[in-house]
């Protein structure tokens, strides 16, 4: 297997870490443009769905509708946005996107134009994944 | 509830129907500019994963590989894509659209730019559509 970033996204972005689940990591995403815009990746190196056992794909499937649902109370969104693309990264890796009917590309998906990256401090970061993890528990 | 025009889209795009599952309806999308897009909703009117019973969510995300996993054994593609949007159409709905390293927009997901939609015959969907049944038995 060729090198792959998402076999080591969860050390190498540590201080972006929301929760370890039973089959998959959750971390946010440094790009914050789209607020509460986190990703969930397999823990095993797979790149479809039907590639994994059916108890994996059964579990990961829960781990995500249990974390859209906390970004949800979180953000109290219009919709979420649920994408598991990988062009790019064939790794399994969701894309959940709280959206709002007030963001600038509404209702488009959030890859109908470009934007320049929002980061924020350390302290916005701690604050923001501390929400979502009072809101998965 | 208002209209909504997914509960009625197994009626309206009748000529376009791939396969009723116990949890969806599954059906080739009419604009095919990326072969072998397909749509996968669930029957009941609901606009989130986590709205959804355990059990039925559980059997939707079976149907969505289920149906991957016939789109790749037709298409051959280099990824599967799979969304769940809903902006604009709440209900929920999956896109799932075969990719391949030579088509227009690759690597980038398919709403990076727009195109003209490209319709095909009646007997091109037809066989297009037979294709993909005969992968699924």
């Amino acid at each position: 297997m060729s090198y792959c970033p998402m076999c080591s996204r969860w050390d190498a972005d540590s201080d972006l870490r929301i929760i370890e689940l039973p089959h998959s990591y959750v971390i946010f995403n440094r790009d914050q443009y789209f607020p509460g815009y986190t990703l969930l990746f397999v823990k095993e190196h797979a790149t479809e769905l039907f590639h994994l056992d059916l108890n994996v794909r059964t579990a990961l499937m829960e781990e995500l509708s249990f974390v859209a649902q906390a970004l949800y109370a979180t953000y109290r969104p219009d919709k979420i946005n649920y994408e598991l693309l990988g062009n790019m990264v064939p790794h399994i890796h969701w894309h959940i996107v709280p959206r709002f009917s007030t963001d600038s590309l509404w209702p488009r998906p959030i890859w109908a134009e470009s934007h320049e990256e929002l980061h924020l401090s350390p302290d916005e970061y701690r604050q923001r994944i501390e929400a979502i993890r009072s809101a998965l528990l």
